[in-house]
């Protein structure tokens, strides 16, 4: 029987809490930073009605993470996460994460991967990074499609999507709303980022069709708006940012295999724009694939990661990818 | 290391015979019962120019079927493979089948189909029917689809496809080119049956979705043309069919939870008619997928077949569906 501590009560970790609790799987503990979560019930904090007497803890307060899943929505970087599941792993649990750079994260941190999948094996549990980008759109469901073709000569994949339901640090994070010389600046000192996972995406569909990367190019730049756009959160004169576009081309043996492409603005739809996902593999034979709207990213998010890990528990031990799971799928 | 006996070299086995050859995977042996094949090189047979002195031979000559993979590419129904499997299973192979019905062979055949898991288990070896529908299209993928889903309330799926590179033998089994009357009759007397494969594609599906199916509905209607359309085949006058729109829809609970809708015909573009694989499911989040055109009923199985081999080496011993398997993928 699966028992899950979890790790963070964000907007994503209350939805993997609620689905976890409407699907009958049993939270043992939730951690969280946040004063103002600490010491109440997590049913209220959910309003989910499902009371089971589980209360918000600080992190350190419960040591060792009780249940056999820890699953962990706190930061979308390797070295944040690092310490949180080698907590868990000490614990000997199976753990998931969220964090975008754990979906291959071999691409940025070498040593650290190799410490994990180290401290997996020697426990016989799995640890796994999944969401929906990284995680599916990009990367898993490219590797998927290719199972139809014979040879895959090179892959393009967009993902088109609609940042309105955000709030102030997303929007901040993809440079809305600002000038295009503060967007440059914001490149330049690193607090506008664009989408964090392209170098995961790229290596984990390049494993799914036996490709080795040897090089990722990146470009972000300014969606500039004709128009004025507002959202609850925020408003885009004509002539600021309404968004990033952030690409990201994957290179094997000198030739660019994979080339993925995400802009991301608030209300693409005032200058015309639709969402959507978006994968044309070049092969034999190839293929097109569009889902219109896009899949949305939050619920998205909460889904694959409860579906994935059903499947976690029967992979190998180790550090694992999307790629290592028999077929996920949402099993109610 | 795998070696391939492969049983049958018609259109479909002569694709994966070639597929195999190009990713460097020996063939031990073919098997085919036409004596216009049997004693002819594979190599001359195939054309690729890759002769490696494997000749065509009687299935039972070389009893029993050496290397450690038997591959099926003979005929559509549990019965007709079911004797051929157990010879995989006898002398230890591994064994796919593209024969529709072995897809989810529970769904047709439930004695046969244990018969099969316990053999495979006695020797430790898995098989699997695969194909790109049943297999992928209406089932698999609608699976995978789903890992970003919460909750799925229905699925609904067509397949609309072209017939026009077929032969006789394919035609006639979607009663393409005759009268209305005819196509009544042949659906009576079985000579047109449509698709092979809904039962299989609503359970496995189901399967993934964690619904028991109760109870399976089909209708076979006529695409009575108002065109004349031609193939290197065959003439269909105005009035005649054009092909079978074959529809199922599967039960749980007294509720129809999934939809399947295959209109097969030749030259639909003629009448507007746009060919693509869709998918829509219902649910938390919904989504709605296209591929366009559908992706190539031939090289597609070939293709599914040759790559979920590689998985199915890594799978429990026994009898497996797709649904089974790590996400496969087109490694070359």
């Amino acid at each position: 029987m699966k028992q899950v501590t979890l790790w963070g009560l964000g907007s994503m970790g209350s939805g993997i809490a609620k689905l976890l609790r409407r699907r009958g799987i049993p939270i043992a503990a939730v951690w969280d930073r946040d004063q103002e979560k600490v010491g109440t019930s997590v049913g209220q904090l959910l309003g989910d009605g499902l009371g089971n007497g589980v209360f918000v803890s600080q992190p350190d307060e419960n040591y060792p993470p009780p249940g056999n899943v820890l699953i962990i929505a706190t930061g979308s970087f390797v070295p944040e996460v690092y310490p949180q599941i080698m907590e868990g792993l000490y614990a000997g649990q199976h753990v998931l994460t969220i964090a975008e750079e754990m979906a291959y994260p071999w691409a940025s941190h070498q040593k650290l991967a190799e410490n994990i999948d180290g401290a997996a094996q020697a426990k016989g549990v799995s640890v796994l990074g999944t969401g929906i980008n990284p995680g599916f759109v990009l990367d898993a469901l490219i590797g998927f499609l290719s199972a139809c073709c014979s040879r895959v000569e090179s892959v393009y994949a967009s993902r088109v999507n609609d940042l309105s339901p955000f709030g102030p640090t997303v929007l901040k994070s993809q440079g809305v709303a600002v000038t295009p010389q503060e967007f440059a600046d914001g490149l330049e000192d690193g607090t506008i980022v664009g989408h964090i996972g392209f170098p995961e995406s790229i290596h984990l569909a390049a494993s799914m069709l036996g490709w080795t990367i040897d090089r990722i190019e990146q470009e972000r730049e300014p969606i500039i708006s004709n128009t004025k756009r507002e959202t609850p959160f925020i408003t885009v004169e004509p002539g600021q940012t309404a968004g990033c576009r952030h690409r990201a081309w994957g290179y094997s043996g000198g030739r660019c295999v994979i080339q993925l492409d995400h802009p991301q603005q608030v209300c693409p739809d005032v200058e015309g724009v639709s969402t959507g996902d978006h994968i044309t593999i070049t092969g034999e034979p190839s293929l097109s694939m569009d889902i219109q709207p896009e899949i949305p990213g939050g619920t998205g998010t909460v889904a694959v990661t409860v579906n994935a890990m059903e499947k976690l528990f029967h992979a190998p031990p180790g550090l694992r990818t999307m790629a290592d799971l028999v077929i996920p799928s949402c099993r109610q």
